[in-house]
């Protein structure tokens, strides 16, 4: 039940969240907890590329910027969005919601009207 | 008057968005941008590191998140923030801009209630 180490939610920066964000991988295993909130769930769940240092580093990268909690149960690790972070940059996660959902990033398409 | 190259809005993404804006420099320039709405300004008058290669880099990386505008006018550069980028990712420079202010990035600073 080892809970990973992750900085107090008043030190976490702007920018740091924005970083750990631009990367699509972390910012859909973000939205995805996003949408059901509270819920945890298993790391091995999300799809995110294969190598397990690749996929390390993705959830130190989301820990350090102050998004996720993450344990170590043995049996694999959890994860869940931290219930502080809206507090500390209010609506940021929302609208990086709805601006994915909206934002067509298949420049095949259409151009919206 | 030479504008520099800028990619079409449609083809801007917001993981490129988020990776510009994560840098504390040219968040501040955007953000200053943002205040003084539909003005124009030379690039010069911004607090931006020394090294001209760096100022360029920063300017070249804004300008290819499609945040900005700039043009070569031969006495210097001068540079706006780009009107379709709200109807792009509408919101999201707003909201930064609240972020920014309200969240202490100072260390030091007593924990907010």
């Amino acid at each position: 039940m080892a809970e990973l180490p992750i900085p107090p939610i008043g030190d976490v920066e702007l920018g740091t969240v924005l970083s750990a964000l631009a990367d699509p991988h972390r910012r859909h295993v973000v939205l995805e907890l996003l949408r059901g909130r509270d819920a945890e769930r298993a790391c091995a769940s999300f799809e995110l590329p294969k190598a397990k240092s690749t996929r390390t580093h993705h959830w130190r990268v989301l820990r350090e910027a102050g998004l996720i909690r993450q344990r170590d149960a043995g049996n694999g690790t959890f994860v869940r969005l931290r219930d502080e972070f809206d507090g500390r940059f209010p609506g940021l996660l929302t609208l990086l919601s709805e601006l994915d959902l909206g934002a067509s990033t298949d420049p095949s398409a259409p151009p919206q009207r």
